[in-house]
């Protein structure tokens, strides 16, 4: 099977490549295993091979139809699109947001409604889409309000993922993520960055910055859960999610306090005291309208699961990153 | 004030634009009423001037970018953009769809952004945005659920009208029509046609197909209401609409069996005979995926009324098409 990821020089995309790789076979559209024949990673940087003679690697622009068009094949099975300007970026540059989030997007899919068999695709989405006056657990039916122009092209990609589904133009399904944390590297441009960093930045003896309330409630998921979330929803029966394509995935609903305890619990007290908080009235806006919880009664029915404990997460993220505790 | 109709050749334009020269003034955005100096029409077809010397007409494909920047001059201070691709056409033609209900839009709100001023923008939408399982009575939070290429075409519209208007692009409203019954003249690929023409063939002497069940509820809205909802939601005042820029219209809720059934009380049996029932399974497919009410207290908060019955809507009709009865 010829299996695509956009993004792919990117944190999650290479994670995904890896895990792909290790299990070397995806189920089909039948639910049969196929082997992974050919992983193409494509992202405006080289991505990493793994030195696997499975693994191509493409360079280019995702907004431009020529890179789509050597980037998917006429065989390709499976895509994971996980291109994106994150959410302070897109704010910040409205053009370019427009551009990767939307138009690239959309370019995707009219690439795959030209391809005479019928991929399936994977789009992932945010809990960026909803926002405004919230029930304290959003519904699988609360209307979207994005707040940002992020969550609005998030919404938009959504709703085109689903129409070209119900048109039979490729078999798609949206994946809301919670945000990712903990993620290794640096800080980047989402305004959810902090995320991880109050707990990544103190782990390596540096100070991080809290920029918004500790009674801010987010809605988390870890790397490890996001790749098996995105395998798992590539291979899910498309007539089990009939007509509705988007799923919003399991996640940890907790305060930025409840994080700060739970590094606390698992680091100690020298760890914990290396977060400084310093209110950020930008970001506090942005993330302040995100849920901090949603009802996943349909993704869990579908047989997907989030985490038990931030703590856990924690030290899961100290072992995959080989961290010693001092 | 400069005010552009997009669709201006179109049968709500056409009546919008009579309507706005008659009453030769519009609010400013501050509530100050300014004489109407020039009045854009624009479509595909050149519009009828009215012989009136404040009416430009232009010709050409809005989804051009030269084309809207002839239309929109630095100082248009009120845009009505009622240009679209009906239900039944952008089913059967989707690049025509979304070239028109989506790439168009965008471009009108880019052309917009890059004049200094900003200024207010009328989007319509549509019934067509909901789907699925819905409540009896759609609520403004119900999530959107497009079961059509038309649906999701509006509701993509809806959310770039609302980003656009929250950063301060363009001040935007979206009205959401009901279905707008009775319409003059012919059938069209609209899937809503028939509600209009079940009335308008037989008090023209013609029988009329029925292709949905006597129990599938519509959401009317009569032409004469319309135009007035387009000009008040104009001049709606900006600050009281808030983030959310969509508005569901009030309307008239009624069965298809109500419908014949007033028609019969205004106009007699040998009317309403002429109503031949022939099930249409794509039809009702999409018609019975709409929502049959809505919740339109918001609307009314905001001094926006609809209608009391079906028989006075039939009866205007008559009066503004100067219908005899046999």
């Amino acid at each position: 099977m010829k299996v695509l990821i956009t993004g792919g020089a990117g944190f999650l995309g290479q994670r995904l490549a890896r895990e792909l790789l290790a299990r070397g076979s995806l189920k089909d559209a039948q639910g049969t295993p196929q082997a992974l024949s050919e992983l193409v990673l494509l992202d405006v940087a080289r991505a990493h091979d793994f030195g696997d003679s499975r693994v191509r690697t493409e360079v280019g622009d995702i907004a431009e139809r020529d890179v789509l068009e050597r980037a998917i094949d006429v065989d390709t099975a499976a895509i994971f699109h996980l291109a994106a300007i994150v959410s302070g970026q897109a704010e910040a540059d409205f053009d370019l947001g427009m551009r990767i989030n939307l138009d690239a997007s959309r370019l995707l899919l009219e690439v795959c409604r030209q391809r005479a068999h019928v991929p399936r695709v994977v789009f992932t989405s945010s809990v960026a889409v909803y926002g405004g006056d919230l029930p304290a657990v959003v519904q699988d039916d609360t209307a979207l309000n994005p707040q940002s122009s992020y969550g609005a092209q998030k919404a938009i990609a959504e709703l085109l993922l689903n129409d070209y589904s119900r048109r039979g133009f490729v078999d798609g399904r949206v994946l809301r993520l919670p945000t990712i944390s903990v993620r290794p590297g640096r800080p980047n441009a989402a305004a959810s960055s902090f995320a991880s960093g109050i707990v990544r930045e103190p782990l390596n003896g540096e100070e991080a910055v809290c920029p918004v309330a500790g009674s801010t409630r987010l809605w988390l998921l870890s790397p490890r859960k996001a790749i098996e979330s995105l395998i798992a929803g590539l291979e899910l029966d498309g007539a089990a999610l009939g007509r509705q394509r988007v799923l919003n995935l399991p996640g940890l609903s907790v305060s930025v306090d409840e994080m700060i305890a739970a590094l606390r619990e698992v680091a100690g007290d020298a760890v914990a005291n290396r977060i400084v908080r310093r209110p950020d009235e930008r970001i506090e806006r942005i993330v302040g309208s995100w849920p901090g919880a949603w009802d996943t009664s349909r993704a869990e029915r579908l047989g997907l699961a989030g985490e038990r404990s931030f703590a856990d997460v924690i030290r899961a993220y100290i072992a995959d990153e080989g961290i010693v505790l001092g």
